[in-house]
């Protein structure tokens, strides 16, 4: 049976791993040629919304899903009429709309950061006036790794943070003091069944993650399941999805929802039973959940715009290394490490190692 | 960088399963078209002996392995004098032919059943007479899986089963009266440091491996290790290699080896901190070994013949499955599942859980 997967990042690709040997072939549609997913499966090279693409993919797939929430969602829309699209479009659309996104976590009663929808810059300095500052303008739409918002410190900032980010319609959000940013994977399946990783914390270096640290049994779990659990009720929702919080004192301001596989849960392909990757096909194709259940202890730890050699990463005790096979680029995702051990102590003796690594 | 391989079977697709993380691509020689490893890299296909793909092959690798040990030797050689082929030929033309495989082992002081050569149908009846009856009758070279075997009750049989083996050079072997049947997974560096996963015990049906549990702390884990260690210290060793043993009262006599990742060790993808298919690679890239821990306690189980349903398998709790894509056929190795649990009960519980899924 083939998925099809709207993307052929390293995203698709560790879908691919984790789906090849549960008897799965992989199509993957996207306009690179040097998709670093093409190499493990048939690729499609060719625009999100070329009709003809599309039809391809749906053609040969028996489900269809994405590895990122900007995908066209016409495109997606039209693919969902063809074929089964997961997770559903309607999650594509409230991810891809950080506005959408912000009064769904509102609708369910999860709480979010103060925001002001602003779509005329003559209306900034009225949402400044509701959100105080320092306060973030942000894009409603394209919005990842910290592309498309800019920090708003006073009101000389407005202006030209709005020129900035090129006139779009955006959300002007204050600015949160937090103590740390967490995520939670959780993943849902077709009749329903939940499914829920231990909470990661996450630190982020010019807006792109670099270390997750699974914290099993972390005291703010069980909010975080809460929110995320409503998420995936409201939006019927088959599939992984992680939802990332700010931490402020004992409570969980959600920030924004990924509808797919999530950076923050790479080191569950060793640490943890399941694989996000595993559990999001399993979903997907109708399959009982895996266990999400960590293994130990772990952290990850992104390589960004250089990678390290194998043979330095594979040095250091219980590190598990992923090369996506990506051309370097400055601020590109080019590979992680996964550090997987018996006890917290250990994943954090190495952690700096590895952090040494990801800089030289 | 890309390692070669010869043969494009289960072996060779979990390798390049276990390589593409670490940034590896993945060339294959087979001649079969529908090779299950093809999808996972560039599939050269031709025979073994086939001068211009084996120099394409070459070619193309840092380094070439195989993933079976009657790769034509002479091929194998010849590739050798072009790139680096890992693990060493020696280690090929002694796995490739029970006798001098082992002679080896009473070479090196690795205990065996009573074996003697016979060349000529004339001499069975002597040989018998050193062995004993019952007695096996295998041919000295092309024997796996069972094959080119014949099991001799008394001196009735001797005739026929030289007959039904075609006249070739054989071994008679005493039967050994075997408690259970172990093996022992090994790798060696290129700097010479090894290291070994726990002690396996098999059991065969119709020959082919069927069930493999890991005894972490088995008390004849010294011994085999002790004679793995001979092995790859003789033969300069580098890769994985299994080392297979009768068990009779408190001995292991060596019955053979495989000089590459061997299916008793399918169960360390999960059960070992880093899998024998991701070790064999680290060797022979001259990488550093990963650790060979077991995590908690695994078992694995063939699928040969037929396949069961991946919801089926999946629905087990503790449960990874791995189907190689391959088409049904009686005999044959269609997958693999591995439980992993933390404790040996569980792993107990779900076994015969899968061997019922195997069977039916």
């Amino acid at each position: 049976m083939i998925v099809g997967v709207l993307g052929a990042g390293q995203l698709a690709r560790m879908l691919a791993l984790a789906g090849r040997p549960l008897g799965l072939d992989f199509a993957f549609l996207s306009p690179d040629p040097d998709s670093c997913a093409a190499a493990l499966g048939r690729h499609i090279c060719a625009d999100f919304d070329d009709e003809a693409a599309l039809a391809r993919l749906a053609a040969d797939a028996a489900v269809v899903t994405y590895e990122f929430e900007n995908a066209p969602l016409a495109g997606a829309r039209r693919l969902g009429e063809r074929v089964t699209l997961l997770p559903p479009a309607p999650a594509l659309a409230a991810a891809q709309d950080r506005l959408e996104e912000k009064r769904l976590f509102r609708a369910l009663g999860v709480e979010t950061p103060t925001f002001v929808p602003v779509d005329d810059p003559a209306r900034l300095a009225d949402a400044a006036g509701r959100t105080g500052y320092p306060a973030v303008l942000k894009t409603r739409r394209m919005g990842y790794d910290g592309k498309g918002q800019a920090i708003v410190r006073d009101e000389a900032d407005l202006e030209p943070a709005w020129t900035r980010l090129g006139g779009a319609p955006s959300i002007l959000e204050a600015f949160v003091p937090y103590e740390r940013e967490v995520s939670i994977v959780a993943v849902r399946a077709r009749d329903g069944r939940t499914a829920f990783y231990p909470l990661c914390e996450n630190t982020h270096r010019d807006g792109i993650l670099r270390l997750s640290v699974a914290r099993p049994d972390d005291p703010m779990e069980a909010a975080a399941q809460a929110g995320a659990r409503r998420l995936l009720e409201a939006l019927d929702y088959v599939g992984v999805l992680a939802l990332e919080f700010f931490q402020v004192g004992g409570r969980l301001l959600a920030n924004e929802f990924a509808p797919r596989v999530h950076n923050s849960g790479h080191w569950t392909i060793e640490g943890a039973e399941c694989s996000q990757f595993e559990n999001h096909l399993r979903a997907i194709m109708g399959w009982p959940l895996g266990a999400t259940d960590p293994i130990g202890w772990a952290a990850m730890v992104n390589f960004i715009g250089t990678l390290p050699a194998a043979a330095e990463v594979l040095a250091l005790p219980h590190v598990h290394f992923h090369d996506y096979g990506k051309a370097p680029r400055p601020g590109r995702k080019l590979g992680h490490a996964t550090v997987r051990a018996d006890s917290a102590e250990d994943v954090a003796r190495i952690v700096p190692e590895l952090l040494r690594l990801a800089s030289s």
